[in-house]
């Protein structure tokens, strides 16, 4: 591998907690990765007024990331566009799989943001037996078959192009509002509400509000997927990740931040975090 | 009692966590009193630059703090410009006595910072008993007599003259720089380091690293005084308050935020703690 894709930490996730863990470790001299599949926070973003960030009265989610990034970026963390699909842990290592490299960091940092609470039932049972969040990883397993998308983000787009190529047929079902009519078959767009995955030991049939579609696969793309796909055996406490103080969970090396550690679910909380959790990273790191 | 002086959620110092507590009270549309008996953070505000507090890149502590108070103030909380000595659990209700005055509240944020973690010899010991932490309230037992008092911000030099006009003699032992020509007999400014306060049952001497001074009383003027004073049973882990990752403590309905709660020593620790206090009082006093 090289060096340049060895980190003392990674960050996964460029959210409020992620980039104030990023600034802070910089400051403190460490080679910093911020792994960000999407743009900084789009959920935030999208906030028409934050006032409850002391020192930045009245600014929308957009202009408060602008300035959250623009602080970061000035001290040049490398900024790595991809997500995060694993993580292993390794010898005082961890190596972290994207669905375009491997990456190696001493430590780790979880800043992914809220994981929807409710899996679809059947999603947990038949991962990785047809249903993936992550369409350039698994793609190939479904040529000339049948697929769902089940998307959250505007990403999921571009996946379906890439699917379309690919399979059989592609019902997409958008989880948000916007311009589909670009979309051509194969791909259908349908306006339902997923509600289960069923098969036996491997997807056989996506069911919505409206109808069965008998598929072999069924993607799912949100903005964080479940934190126990990302690092398995990692400590959960309910649907968020189980911290202590120190932000430390129950890997040594692995700390967490933000939204994923639990409510209330707010900027200040996730930023005071992403300091506390780098620190703590720090202090594992030069003991190693 | 003035329904004035009655408050939803009292929070005990104005530094960043205490402010980014009344913030977001303010928001959720509580009535707040911030208590703080000096400048806002005086601590922080000697910083010549930030620059790990996301968002406001490269500012110096005044500015900061500048920012802070401004956006805070933009809300309306009380502002108490006291300092708060003791605060007494009641039935529902905690009452808290400043120097001034008594005031009420349903539920109370401890803010107050770092405290200074070694307390001087004999201290603890002789609290109460010739040891003192606010002169306006104690001054009178010393009519007459000899006093030392050792300062660590300039809010001392205001008791000072308060005590001259009292004591027979006032050792001025001041812990920081300064122009202290100005001060007239019974005072007498020492350039000393205090080393015990020793007394069998009732202080009979400061030593210092120079001399020993015959005293009946020794006032101390710290920013902080120590939490066990302030709220006596409350459950402390080493020198800091024992929290909850809600941040509430060992009492019901008192919650603790920022330096206080332990390292890291951090502003973006500080004020997301506030936020996490504010909103767990609130859920507290809601359940009232
Ligand atoms: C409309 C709206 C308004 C809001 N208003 C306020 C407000 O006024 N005040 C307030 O305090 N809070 C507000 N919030 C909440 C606030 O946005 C969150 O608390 C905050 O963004 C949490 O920060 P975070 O870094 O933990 O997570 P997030 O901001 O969710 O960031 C997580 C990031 O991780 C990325 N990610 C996830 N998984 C991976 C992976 N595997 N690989 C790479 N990247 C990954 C995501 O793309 C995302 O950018 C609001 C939220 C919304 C949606
Ligand atoms: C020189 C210097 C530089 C620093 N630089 C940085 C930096 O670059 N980045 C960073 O993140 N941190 C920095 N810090 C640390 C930062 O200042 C603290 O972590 C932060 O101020 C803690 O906030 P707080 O609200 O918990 O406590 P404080 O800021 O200490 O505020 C506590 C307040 O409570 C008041 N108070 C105490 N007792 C009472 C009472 N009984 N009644 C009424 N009021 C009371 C005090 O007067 C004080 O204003 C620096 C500190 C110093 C001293």
């Amino acid at each position: 591998m090289a060096e340049d894709d060895k980190f003392d930490i990674a960050i996964i996730g460029g959210g409020p907690a992620g980039l104030s863990a990023a600034l802070t470790g910089r400051i403190r001299n460490k080679k910093i990765a911020v792994f960000e599949h999407l743009d900084f926070s789009e959920k935030l973003q999208k906030a028409h007024l934050v006032d409850n960030y002391l020192g930045l009265p009245e600014v929308s989610g957009k202009g408060l990331m602008q300035h959250f990034s623009g602080h970061v970026l000035a001290h040049k963390p490398r900024i790595v566009k991809e997500k995060v699909m694993n993580v292993f842990p390794g010898e005082n290592m961890f190596t972290l799989l994207t669905p375009k490299a491997t990456y190696e960091a001493k430590a780790i940092i979880i800043a992914t943001g809220v994981v929807s609470t409710l899996l679809f039932e059947g999603e947990r049972d038949l991962l990785g037996r047809g249903v993936s969040y992550c369409a350039t990883c698994d793609g190939r397993m479904f040529e000339g078959k049948d697929v769902a998308v089940i998307s959250y983000t505007a990403e999921g787009e571009n996946e379906i192009e890439f699917l379309g190529e690919l399979c059989r047929s592609v019902y997409f079902l958008p989880q948000y509002k916007a311009d589909f009519s670009r979309m051509r078959a194969p791909v259908k767009v349908l306006a339902a509400k997923p509600k289960a995955i069923v098969g036996d030991g491997q997807v056989e049939k996506l069911v919505t509000d409206q109808e069965e579609l008998k598929v072999h696969g069924v993607f799912i793309m949100r903005q964080s997927d479940p934190v126990e796909n990302l690092l398995p055996g990692l400590e959960l406490d309910g649907e968020v990740i189980k911290v202590n103080r120190d932000l430390s969970t129950s890997i040594p090396g692995v700390f967490a931040a933000g939204d994923c550690t639990g409510k209330p679910w707010q900027i200040a909380k996730a930023t005071g975090e992403g300091l506390v959790a780098v620190l703590s990273a720090i202090t594992y790191i030069d003991k190693l």
